[in-house]
């Protein structure tokens, strides 16, 4: 039995309203979109029959009545600003389908519950919604978390002003599973033409701020041999460390060199300072160990080479999220079952699915992204590959009972 | 007979009172305080008995009575904003000095004649005061020339309302050779120990805007074979350059990385453009013309291996400007002479002689910088320094007669 195309892909494009922004859509949590957008979610689960739950955050749960367990279902609302009609919502919306499917089976075996987690994207705050669902306790990072414009966390929710109901929360006794299906956000199904992405983990992040200072030299009166140079520094860091992680890597690993602001900026004066924003991402501790290492030694290198000083200072470091193999099993299974080309891959992005690992057995199913794009207006994949998602989600759960 | 040290270092640290600024100056073309300093020094080669003149930019000429042929000395009293005390102010005392010597000096031999140019620095239009006073037509430049905040400069020529007088022009048949004393604004006299540095020519400047364009992609979920990173392109062009210029270079070649820009700046996206600012300076056309060409080529080759986009734009060109052999000559001889320390380098930055150069003979000498340090209120050079200066441009004047 497939999934209702009709009814996902219109509640997908129903949901795309609240925010619309060209062909994207801008909804980030807390604001009056975001709220528009749960409360319309929450009739939809109760159209759909379930139990539903809202809770302060703006998390919504729907809970499949008559099941003593259930898998969980879900990822999140919210967007980046001028975000894409996707990300997060597709795995909103293939829960609540999936959910109607498993109720309208008829069966009295294992149910599905769906839910919609606040703030993934961390507009305030990333992964509140799943953290809170979770039962972490999460008041201290509450009281400390702004927005980009300096808005408290605190005062958003006062003004979001959720109307609580219910208990939106995972419930150990009662949730086996977590599946959560994802647009892929990179370019990788597509350019292989496969339409399942089985997620085999979340990769770790490692992100820095490297500081390099020199000497604020006249670039036409100071010899090559006499200048404290920040940037030559910082050029040959970046060069270094490139050449020693492609040797490092390892099928999945991938850096970034992001940030690179010269100081004082002008071509007639020797940079005094470097600012550079680095991170890398690996699906294991060993090599983001060896890569950090890596990393401090060409810092000291390059410096000392030019004459210069330097700061690294670590601002995000989240470890690898491996994901449960029975649960990628059944999501194989499933594809294979109805004929649909998958690739194991890891996620490079984070997600919902980081939380809820740490309390549940729990997969990712991507569908390729057009373009490899995400977090922007044009993010978007095909009608066929978003059913062809939902159907082999709805199969992967039929496969836990 | 050596210069009148008192009356030279109360004269330059007169100067040094319009416009103070800590340590410093700050007296920017065409201010107020520059207006100020150019109607004191005209009085003071009054004093001095020299025929004075001044014209609408500002230029004040100081003219020997009863010689029929003169050497012309000169440099700037404009500042660059919180500039130095020395920096230009030297050249135009050490000439006012040198002038009252060969006037006390009884002959009839030779004269001198005194120049401040104006604008020097370029606040509104680098080397106005000394194109102007060699006649040259600046009617179309005067025109379309603003500072930073926008103020065009025939705006700031009719505020200022200097005096017009007498005739402050270049006169051939007249001025045989034209010599400008200098702050080093570099390190090397000092690292050397040596007192005084007879330049051999200024350099000439090549420097430019270079881009490098690529696409914004997410730096977790875009394998690192899938990209397209301006900033990898920057790097490794910046790193290739650097190494062929290290083998191409020249006893007195310079280069700068001067700016660095990655758009749109954040950790985890792929750069999509990187802006740099990129000069060099050499004496020769022949090597500024290679390493031009070394430029080209390893822009082509870092964006084609980035499988980036790139763009260069020259901003600015000035051709080297190599010092007269006889005034050098002079200058050595006089130092040597006096048994004073010399050394011959070029001139990284520029100065009025670029001008001069392209009418009469010209030469400069330059005077220690206390670590090397310059448009800076912590520019400063020892009092013995200054003086020598001056007794080695003195004899040196004497030698042409």
């Amino acid at each position: 039995m497939p999934v209702n195309r009709k009814r996902l892909l219109e509640d997908l494009r129903t949901l795309a309203t609240f925010g619309k922004c060209g062909t994207g859509v801008d909804r980030t949590a807390f604001s009056g979109e975001d709220v528009a957008a749960r409360l319309w979610l929450r009739e939809r689960m109760q159209a759909a029959g379930l139990e539903t739950a809202i809770d302060g955050y703006g998390n919504v749960f729907g809970r499949m009545p008559g099941r003593a367990r259930a898998v969980l279902l879900g990822s999140h609302t919210d967007t980046v600003p001028k975000g894409g009609w996707l990300d997060g919502a597709l795995g909103v919306i293939c829960a609540l389908e999936v959910a109607r499917c498993i109720a309208e089976s008829g069966t009295d075996g294992i149910g599905a519950d769906a839910v919609s987690f606040q703030d993934e994207e961390g507009t305030f705050m990333a992964l509140l919604g799943s953290r809170a669902f979770c039962g972490e306790n999460v008041g201290n990072d509450i009281a400390k978390a702004k927005n980009a414009a300096g808005v408290p966390l605190s005062d958003a929710i006062r003004t979001a002003a959720f109307p609580i109901a219910g208990r939106a929360a995972l419930d150990p006794s009662r949730h086996v599973a977590y599946f959560e299906a994802h647009i892929e956000q990179g370019p990788r199904l597509e350019a292989q033409g496969i339409k399942i992405g089985v997620v085999t983990a979340i990769v770790g992040i490692r992100s820095f701020r490297i500081a390099f200072t020199g000497r604020a030299d006249h670039a036409g009166t100071t010899p090559m041999g006499m200048r404290s140079d920040a940037g030559a520094a910082a050029m040959a860091f970046a060069n270094a460390v490139d050449q020693r992680y492609r040797a490092a890597a390892g099928p999945d690993t991938v850096w970034n060199l992001g940030v690179c602001t010269f100081l004082p900026g002008a071509n007639n004066v020797v940079p005094a300072e470097a600012q550079l924003g680095f991170q890398f991402r690996d699906v294991t501790v060993a090599r983001l160990d060896a890569m950090e290492h890596i990393l401090h030694e060409e810092v000291a290198r390059a410096a000392t080479a030019a004459g210069a000083g330097s700061t690294v200072t670590k601002v995000l470091e989240t470890v690898p999220t491996p994901m449960d193999a029975a649960l990628q099993g059944h999501l194989e299974a499933a594809a294979r079952a109805q004929g649909v080309s998958l690739m194991k891959l890891p996620s490079g992005a984070g997600h919902d699915a980081i939380t809820l690992s740490r309390y549940l057995p729990s997969a990712m199913l991507f569908v390729p992204s057009i373009g490899g794009r995400s977090h922007h207006v044009s993010e978007n994949t095909s009608d066929d590959d978003i059913v062809t998602g939902a159907d082999v989600l709805l199969d992967a759960v039929r496969r836990c009972a």
